[in-house]
Parts: structure tokens; C-alpha cells; sequence
């Protein structure tokens, strides 16, 4: 393992587009604002160590029948125990009233502001899979959908065919062969697979072939710059040959692309916040999110224990541990109210092995609501405990949405986080004299 | 005393750098924000009166023998009366998990951004110590160090010589002469002392000579722009002839020099916001951050009663009073909790005459925290009470840093404080139709 070195993680690393902070006037083109350039002239070596643990859609809802959320429901004796001796607030994630995808919600969690560093859904579709994209490829999201004799859409979900059909489907749009570019294809599941053009000199600024509605045909991909009119061929081109190939294949006879977009150039978490930052994910898009930024991503199990496991095995070698546990957000989707306590009592039950590790600074939150009664993510914010010598308690005795609303952190953007659970750990230095 | 007439006080007085108001369109370079041409559009001239006191470090954490903070422990009436009476928040210096120093502190709670209006380390120290800077000087932070006979640096404070051993070397320092320009030299307290460099065509944009480590020799200071150039032959010069001038002046043997620049273009208090301004500080660095916005400074004395005392001498000629008080961080700096506490109830005991002149709105709180538990500063946000005829009630019964979090004003920036401020004291007019 790289062990970061003090000089490098002090003051002199600059950063993607960002000039070196060692003057008032050097310091970045955005006055006024505190970004990663700002975090980054801050930051000073320490021996503390981190955890941020994100209940994936934490975030619920009261039940109409007991006007109590899931959180107010679960017996969480150990994370109300966390409430009660941290601090607590609420963290709103992209924006008030905006409901947020995985990826800006775990971007904003490693602190990463999600309106400024935006990845497309292709990336995020192909980190979904663990594809490794490489820079410079262009992603989208792929549909296959259903067409009629004239080429207008009736279903843009192809009845939903199941993953095996999709495995087969993909085999073949893999013989699709554009001039002077590969082309990746990747079957994800049911009707969805991720395409992937790999050359030099394309660009994901396209536009869209999904026209969001039936009864009219795909619409042909168009160049958003003069830089992407080659990237926009090459895709009509696929497209077209995807049709003649899948001819024969209804309901999933035609395919619709969006959600272009190459990896983004993030600056890196570790240079960034000057630690030795490890990723524990049991799903692939969240050891993938980890990556983007830079963390290691360490493997590990199926289970959540096998995720603390990886975590107690580990603890030596990183200064910054981010562990997701994706429960949570499934039950809250399946708008499953009792299966969303129970998967809150299960990881209860695993808080105690992560304190015996006596992390410096303990934070437990989400990436996003998913409340059971809304099937779904919502805009809701998301409760937050921060636990560590110089967090102090409060007067929250409950690890709940309503009981942190009146926690002394109070409601602040997600990307706050990390500058906060720095200072906790001792490892900023003070701005200005 | 001057008195703004009311049409300079309203909209046509053009800030440094920053267009008249008289058109939407001609809002500035940045659109969406409040900044201080918004402010001083709004300001309109009135005859109320507001005195924001700051209580120096105010920001304290929770005693591990007691659980109590201590604002929590102390005996204040006063200020707990003005808590119960009036409206309670937090606020955050600079952002959140940024610890402010007394310089970014005192800005925001003056409205200035200290994000966008950044100060060096060089001016802060000479104001510091009164040093009355002009336009276009160029200040740095000094330290005498000791060098070994390789010229390798041993001890970045020279063993921090006594405040009488400086004066007496900076006397010699004084010797050194530049080509073309005033070399200033002024001592500050044990091995640090302040460089001026006075003439033309100078420039702040240097890098530092401190290499921030042992074992290494003093770096040569470059110019971060080519304006900077004659600036940075100028300071090497210097440094060159101080090491010739310390070869026996062991450990003060060489000197070490960071934090280069040059007065800021601040836009002037006075004129942001339409009020005849005063300071009265005790101590010599917030007389000159209160210069340093235009405000008057008042002569006073050593003490805060002797503040109280130039505020009552003072009270018919202006509207706008800055009162500062040091021994809340004093205490807090020094790790000493009891101190702090007693500083605490000294004040306590001085807020009756600040009530008894009756000012239309009173705000106390602080320019960051300083805990007894951290030895210096810290970035927790600190309490805020504003009182006055239009800030209602809340249910805040003490002013703590708890009972403020659950304050109706929330937590918010600083700089948002003199906008609500001048809003308490009914001198912003409406924004828009």
C-alpha cells in the first residue's frame, strides 16, 4: 500500500486545472467559494482515522397506518446510541427538492459537488457493471425496445425481456463492426445493456436516439459539438446495423441509446483530502463510484459482515474507509415497509464491530431517501450521526429523520460532509491568521 | 463627524471595481448571489442604531469531567437574558470544517465573503502590530531562524529568542538596503517580525521562503507573475544581505519569510452599508481589521470596561459600533477552561450599560471558536444572538452553543449577519417590485 507522503499530502500537489495554493492570490479561479482546491490547501497529514458508512436510501417515511418511518419503527439501540452521544443534523444531497441518482449521492458524499462534477448515466451505467471504462470511451445506456413494420416504437422496454434474452441479444449487436472504432457491448439486465465505442478522438456529446415516447421511431444520434460529428456517425451507424441484425428478434428488435458520456476528470480523493482512502462495497456500482474518485477498492464479500470483515482486516493500511450497504435502498424501492425495518435491525446489529475499531471520526448516513411508501429515491434529507472526540452531543436521543431535523449540525449539503469529518479528525489547518 | 447624505448612502455610489446599480443587467459578474453591491443597493439611510460585539473565540466544547461547554458553565444572566429576549442561531465562518483565524473571522462578521475577500498573512501581522501599510506596500510574515554551518535550517523559531533579542536584530535588519526601495522592519513578539517592502511597480505575488521543514535550506522566493519579478530579486536581496548581517546572531542566524501581500481593494464598510462605522478594540489587530474595512477606530484603553466607556463617550456620533473582546480566546487558546469561563462572566457583567443605551439592535457573538479542549481554534459554528425591536423570541432560554443551534435564525455564513443586521435596523429598502 502507498502510504501518502507528508509533503505531498500537505500543500504542493495541484490539482486537475487548479494551481498550487501558496498564496491568497493563487487561490483559483471560483473566489468565494469553497471547493476542492480550497479542501485541498487545508488538508495536513494526520494519523487519525475515518469511517463513513452510507445506508444506501436511508431516508424514510411515516407508514399511513402508524405515522412512524422506518427508522421510528426499527429497535436501532446502536445507532440511536450513536445519535445520542454525536452530533446530528440532516444532509441534503444535489439540491432542495431534488430527488438524487446513486451517483451525484455518493458523489456528494466523498464530497464532490454533484451539480459541478456530473457523470453521465452511460458511465454510471458501465460502473454499474464494473466495466472498465478506460478515458477517452464513450458510454450510454442501451434499451432494446420493440418497433412496429413502419419503425415507430410500442414498447420502449421490449416486454421487459428477461436478462438470459438480453445475454443473447448482446452477442449478437457484438458483430457490429463501425469503421476504425471498437464497439463494447454489455448486457445488464432485462431489456438494458451498455454500449461502449472505444478509439481516439470521440466525444459523449451527443444526443439522445430515445425519443421518451411511442408511436414514433427512434430519433438519429446528432453531434452537440463539432468535436463529436465522428462519434455521432459512428453510433447512427451502429444503430442501423443493430436494426437489421435484430430484425427477427421481437419484442426486442430495435435498440434506443442515451445517457452518452465520457469518465470524468475528478480530481482524486486521496490527493485531495491527503488520505489513504479505501471503498468496501458488496455492489458493483459502488465499488465503481470509489474508483472514479480514486479510493482503493477493496474486495470483499456478498454480505454486509463480510463487507466489516474486509473492514477489520484492512484497518492497518487506509486512513478513510467508505462502506455501503445497499439493503435499505432495495426494500425502500420494492416499497417494502417492514422488509426496510428489518434490513435497519440487521445493520444495527453490525454497528458494534465497526465501533470496537475505534475509528477517530464515525459518520452514518445515506446517499439518498428512498422512502417504502414512494417506491423509490426521494428529496427527501437524510439523517446523519457524526461521532468523535470533538463532535458533541446534542440533544438527539433517536437515530431518525424528525430527531436529527433538530440536531446541532442541522441541514447542509451532502459535499459539507467530508470538510466536516476532516476537521473532526483533526487533519484540516486553520484559514488565514 | 461626517454624515453620508442620504443620496451617496443609496444607489449611485460605485463600489472599487464593481458598476452602479441602475439596470438589472448591470448586476455584476455574478449573477445569483448577494454580494456587496446587492447590499449597498439596498441600504437606505436611517437614524437606528447597531452594535455587534464579538467576543473574541466565543465558540467553546463540552468539559470531559462535566459535559458542559464553557458558555454552558458559566454564570451570564446577561447574555442569557438577551437570549431569552431575543433571536438565537449559529454561525459559520468561512465553511463548514474550516477553521477560521481572527482575520477571515472578524471579515465575515464585517459581510465580506472571507472566501472572496482574502487577506494575507503579511498584511494580518502588520496590522497586527498598527503598522500602518499604504496601497501598493508589500508586507510578509518574518521569523528568525537558526541555520547550521551548510546554511540547512535547524530551528524554524530560532528557539523563539526572546521579544528583546528581536528588537535588537531587527535593528540590524534595518541596515539592509535595497536598490529603489524602503525596506520596513518592524519586531512582533519573540522571533517573529514583520517586512515591508515600500516603492513602485511592487507586487504581493511571491511564493515563501519557509520551506516548512528542517534540514533544509531557506528556499529562494519566485514571482507566481511576472509583475512580481522585480518584488521577488528585491526580497532575495534581502534575505541574502540579513544572512550576512546574522552570521553571530546564533540560533537567530537567518530568517524566514511567507505570507507575502499587499493591502486589499476592500470595498469600504462605511459605504457598503450606508453607516457612519466605529471600532473600538483593545488590541491592536482588530483597530486594524476595523481600519482595514474604513471604519473609524476609536482611541480606548486596555480593558473592556474602558471599551464600554468609549462607546458611551462615542454614542450620539455614530450608528455603527464594533466592540471587540480578546480574553474569550486568550482563555481558550491557552487550553484554560476556568479562565474561560471567568472571562465569560467578566463580560457578562458589562452587557447592562451596552443595553442601557438603548440601541436600536444588539448583536453578540463571535469571530470563531476557540475551546479550552482544543488549545486554539476550531471550526465549530459559533452561538449568535441578535436582539433588538423586530427579532422575535424563540424558544432559546441560554446562550450556549446548544441551546443556539436551536435558535430561530439556524445556522447560516457570517457574512449573512450584517445584511440581517442592517434589516433589524430597518435600513434596507425592498428588492423588486
Amino acid at each position: 500500500m502507498r502510504r501518502v507522503s507528508a509533503t505531498a499530502a500537505r500543500w504542493r500537489v495541484p490539482l486537475p486545472g487548479g494551481p498550487v495554493l501558496d498564496s491568497p492570490h493563487a487561490r483559483g479561479a471560483r473566489p468565494g467559494s469553497m471547493d476542492l482546491t480550497l479542501i485541498q490547501s487545508l488538508a495536513v497529514p494526520g494519523t487519525t482515522k475515518i469511517v463513513l458508512l452510507s445506508l444506501d436510501g436511508l431516508g424514510g417515511f411515516p407508514h399511513p397506518d402508524t405515522g412512524r418511518s422506518e427508522l421510528e419503527t426499527a429497535r436501532i439501540p446502536h445507532l440511536d446510541g450513536l445519535a445520542r452521544r454525536g452530533s446530528c443534523g440532516l444532509l441534503r444531497h444535489v439540491a432542495p427538492g431534488v430527488t438524487p441518482g446513486s451517483g451525484p449521492g455518493h458523489l456528494g458524499l466523498f464530497g464532490y459537488d454533484p451539480l459541478r462534477y456530473l457523470v453521465g448515466r452511460g458511465v454510471l451505467e458501465a460502473l454499474g457493471i464494473e466495466f472498465e471504462l478506460r478515458p477517452g470511451d464513450v458510454a450510454a445506456r442501451g434499451n432494446f425496445c420493440t418497433v412496429d413494420a413502419e419503425g415507430r416504437i410500442t414498447d420502449r422496454r421490449a416486454g421487459r425481456i428477461p436478462t438470459s434474452r438480453c445475454v443473447e441479444l448482446v452477442e449478437r449487436l457484438r458483430e457490429v463492426r463501425p469503421a476504425g472504432v471498437e464497439v463494447l457491448v454489455e448486457p445488464v439486465k432485462e431489456h438494458r445493456f451498455v454500449l461502449v465505442l472505444r478509439g481516439t478522438g470521440l466525444s459523449g456529446r451527443l444526443s439522445e436516439s430515445d425519443p421518451q415516447a411511442t408511436g414514433r421511431p427512434p430519433v438519429p444520434v446528432h453531434a452537440l459539438g463539432p468535436e463529436a460529428e465522428r462519434a455521432a456517425a459512428l453510433v447512427n451507424d451502429f444503430v442501423g446495423q443493430a436494426r437489421h441484425l435484430l430484425r427477427d428478434a421481437a419484442p426486442a428488435n430495435m435498440v434506443l441509446l442515451r445517457g452518452f458520456d465520457q469518465l470524468p476528470e475528478l480530481p482524486r480523493f486521496p490527493t485531495v483530502f491527503g488520505l489513504e482512502a479505501a471503498g468496501i462495497a458488496a455492489y458493483p456500482m459502488y465499488r465503481g463510484l470509489a474508483r472514479l474518485v480514486g479510493m482503493d477498492v477493496l474486495k470483499t464479500g456478498a454480505t454486509f459482515a463480510e463487507e466489516v470483515a474486509t473492514l477489520e482486516a484492512h484497518w492497518d493500511a487506509y486512513d478513510f474507509f467508505f462502506l455501503h450497504y445497499k439493503d435499505t435502498d432495495k426494500a425502500g424501492e420494492d416499497g417494502d415497509f417492514p422488509a426496510k425495518v428489518a434490513a435497519l435491525e440487521r445493520l444495527d446489529a453490525l454497528v458494534p464491530p465497526i465501533e470496537a475499531l475505534r475509528p477517530d471520526v464515525f459518520a452514518v448516513t445515506g446517499d439518498h431517501a428512498s422512502p417504502a411508501v414512494l417506491r423509490g429515491h426521494s428529496w427527501h434529507p437524510v439523517p446523519l450521526v457524526v461521532t468523535g472526540a470533538y463532535a458533541a452531543a446534542d440533544a438527539v436521543e433517536r437515530f431518525s429523520e424528525r430527531a436529527c431535523a433538530g440536531g446541532s449540525l442541522g441541514t447542509f449539503p451532502a459535499h459539507h460532509l467530508m470538510p466536516l469529518l476532516m476537521a473532526n479528525a483533526l487533519r484540516f489547518t486553520k484559514f488565514g491568521a
